[in-house]
């Protein structure tokens, strides 16, 4: 590969010149949904983050088998190893079958996922789907000598395993302080240690999400489907392993802890985490209130939200940031994304009308600037500033302040397209309805036919125009600044 | 439920009255697709027979679990029990892991079944998430003695099974006759009888696909999947199951044999099939060169094939044959039904602009009859029939040469509407997301208020219009069909 990317890798806590184990192929496994309500900001996050790394990988040459799980058993309440189902309790408030709740949010996380312009993951795996490769680690475990049975229940012995390999190391916590943790969850009583984890829990009768088991009709531990079907789709050891930092622990130490423990290997090269996502400056939560549904962002439809904002709003906010730095929602700093994402977009109609007007603006640095921030761990914002740049560049040339050659012009089209849409995944709008110029220029004639006709007091007309859209799906909305349209898909 | 259906039943080989099992719920499953390819006719059919049939369900009060699976192992090519595996093949040819093709056609699946319209099942199971459940039906069938082990692969012994229950009764073959049939198939040498079929495979080596079992590390026979995974998720006994024509032998029947052989329970109360589709009045094959894939009809991409037909045109179609015959695909009478299918929507359009002129018109028996159709087998060309006569009423009211009050015109709009779009799953155009279809959308629109201005002799409005669209580049054509347009660029 032509570029030198460097990532930061939670496991070393540096950064790591990234070289793939397999040269031209890499293997990633991103830690998907558990899909029990609609999708939030916490979802759309790393699908985000995850998403440009993925691209920028394609981009630079490389073929990537990208596995993001689907969770849809195992994980139990207050992400612990006691409580219920979260499916199968959602399943109970719905009066649905527990894969009928998958499914519907399944849809919904997909249609959310396409209007953020996310790329599908290579693979798309279900922990319901693979219990067998679970039940098998977890066998492979047993025999190390690393796990123990208890009630039909098998939980990882961590105390054990830490005398032959270290534990903690990826979150940074000791052992010994784990261990001397004193128990604060009931419903645990049958493990040894309460750092223990459960990899397979016997089902009470009333469970719905059963399988038979050597131990007990039961159900997988939430960490171990991460680690039987990582090393189903892309082996014992691969390349990139990304999720929320609020995974880190315990969800990926274990993971590490169940692949040594059954297959001998470190599983993972680079560990790569997004940081969270604060509303207003405090924690997400439903409990707070200030819980957001993407399509609550895309409607405008909660108290919090003074309108609405679209897929590539909530898009171009997120790579403002790095990922490896918390970011804060708040109605300004997604207005200001608005706006931003607006002039880039709007230089790119510019764009697309320049032509070579003299010697003058060198685009190569520019160019080289964004293959730069790319490669320093995937650094957006500073990408962005170069894009930003770029725009004002476009903007001169425009009103001729600046000047340009063929080949640079050339070079300014492919640098801003390439980021601004291949590798950034940035659209001209939230669905492609109202992305066309000719669109938008034809609505206007209807929406200035339609001012006349209220102008000259013609309301028929005007509310015949209204109608007519209404059936084809688009909506108006008049406003001080005038009037917007959009089209329900 | 207010409506009394009658269905036809494979297995009776008559019109039965629908009575669900459980009241007011029922349990559906129709078979899916296995994906190893684009969809074509042959996916697009069924979906849209079984979408019409859930949807009618729904709208008559029923609350449905809809399961409708996707086969992603086990199906092996020539559909016999030797072979190779039909998805891990084209893997191989595509240098892809077996889920990585999986997960190419299924994203294709889905986005070519949502630009039919077709709604999405409750549940959509695949067969390698489910190899548990198909071991534990396997293991069951054993045990009752009505099949064997052969060189770590399982058969169902139809000749053991024949001397306790009926074997072809779904598909009227004689057993005598299928136990006397010579081997036809290499490969099969550990069958005892020509008739039996796999349960389990024993993987070759080089086999990608293969799960652990009491009997080898192998993979499901195609058929178990649907028992295991029905039974899983409607129970035992549930009311119908559908498919195309295609898959009544062996497929459904060894459904019946593998459900009885493990629970002796008869799975299914009413058996539905979809007859089959030929083009030109010729089987569809990839030999034949007449395999055109949905994308193909969609952008006119194929030799065989004069223009685009859009997926609601090919929706259409379908509905104007009854799904129990067969349906030949051509060019004329694709063309025909773009026609009746644009018919509908243009009436529409003048539908919901009309005011009631007077006493005329009583929609209550053509309300009767749309019911009296759908009651009847779910025959949805008798319902378009009804629809047509809807289409001449509009328009002759729409002209003053019928009249309509009040009362009538809403029974009217209620009955075209929910018919149409809700029923039939109509709708106004093929998919909202290309530019092209919304700038001919909304162009309509113009059009549309041009014609009205014209109509009421305004021609400063029908001027203004012309001159608005002149000056973005926009030309409109006059023509004894209608107006056309065109972007100058």
């Amino acid at each position: 590969m032509t570029q030198n990317i460097q990532v930061y890798n939670t496991l070393s806590r540096k950064k790591e010149k990234f070289v793939p184990i397999n040269k031209s192929h890499v293997g990633m496994y991103v830690c998907g949904p558990t899909l029990y309500g609609p999708p939030h900001l916490g979802h759309a996050r790393p699908s985000v983050v995850f998403d440009v790394i993925y691209r920028y990988l394609l981009h630079v040459g490389y073929k990537v088998r990208y596995v993001k799980n689907i969770t849809d058993v195992g994980h139990l309440e207050n992400d612990a190893d006691a409580g219920e189902d979260k499916i199968a309790k959602k399943a109970r408030v719905e009066q649905l079958e527990p894969m009928e709740v998958v499914q519907k949010y399944t849809l919904i996380y997909h249609e959310n996922m396409a209007k953020l312009n996310v790329l599908p993951p290579t693979i798309e795996p279900r922990a319901s789907g693979h219990i067998i490769e679970q039940i098998n680690m977890v066998e492979e475990i047993l025999k190390n000598g690393y796990a123990y049975v208890a009630n039909g229940s098998v939980y990882f012995d961590v105390e054990k395993y830490n005398q032959d390999h270290p534990y903690g190391q990826l979150s940074g916590r000791k052992v010994e302080d784990l261990l001397s943790e004193t128990r604060t969850l009931d419903g645990q009583e049958e493990k040894r240690n309460s750092a223990d984890f459960a990899l397979w829990k016997k089902a009470s009768p009333e469970h719905i999400m059963r399988w038979p088991s050597p131990w007990s009709d039961g159900f997988p531990g939430w960490h171990i489907e991460c680690s039987a079907m990582s090393t189903k789709y892309l082996g014992q050891e691969f390349d990139i392993h990304g999720g929320g930092m609020d995974l880190l622990f315990p969800h990926h130490e274990c993971e590490i802890a169940q692949s040594v423990g059954s297959g001998g290997k470190a599983p993972v090269k680079y560990w790569l985490h997004n940081n969270m996502i604060t509303i207003n400056g405090k924690k997400m939560g439903k409990s707070l209130g200030n819980f957001i549904n993407l399509d609550e962002f895309f409607s405008g439809n909660h108290k919090l939200l003074e309108q609405a904002y679209s897929a590539m709003t909530i898009r171009f906010f997120m790579l403002q940031a790095h990922y490896g730095g918390t970011l804060d929602f708040s109605n300004e700093g997604l207005k200001a994304a608005e706006k931003g994402l607006n002039r880039i977009l709007d230089a790119h109609k510019v764009l697309i009308t320049l032509k070579p007007n003299g010697e003058g603006v060198d685009i190569q640095p520019t160019k080289e600037a964004c293959y730069k921030a790319m490669n320093d761990d995937f650094n957006t914002p500073i990408v962005l500033a170069s894009i930003f740049d770029m725009v004002k560049i476009i903007n001169s040339i425009h009103k001729n302040l600046q000047f340009i050659n063929e080949k640079n012009l050339t070079l300014l089209k492919t640098t801003f397209e390439t980021f601004v849409f291949e590798i950034l995944g940035l659209k001209n709008s939230e669905t492609k309805n109202t992305s066309t110029d000719i669109s938008n220029e034809i609505m206007n004639v209807l929406i200035d036919l339609r001012k006349e006709a209220k102008r000259a007091k013609n309301f028929t007309l005007s509310d015949s125009i209204r109608d007519h859209l209404a059936k084809i799906g688009v909506t108006l909305k008049d406003s001080r600044e005038g009037t917007s349209w959009e089209v329900k898909s």
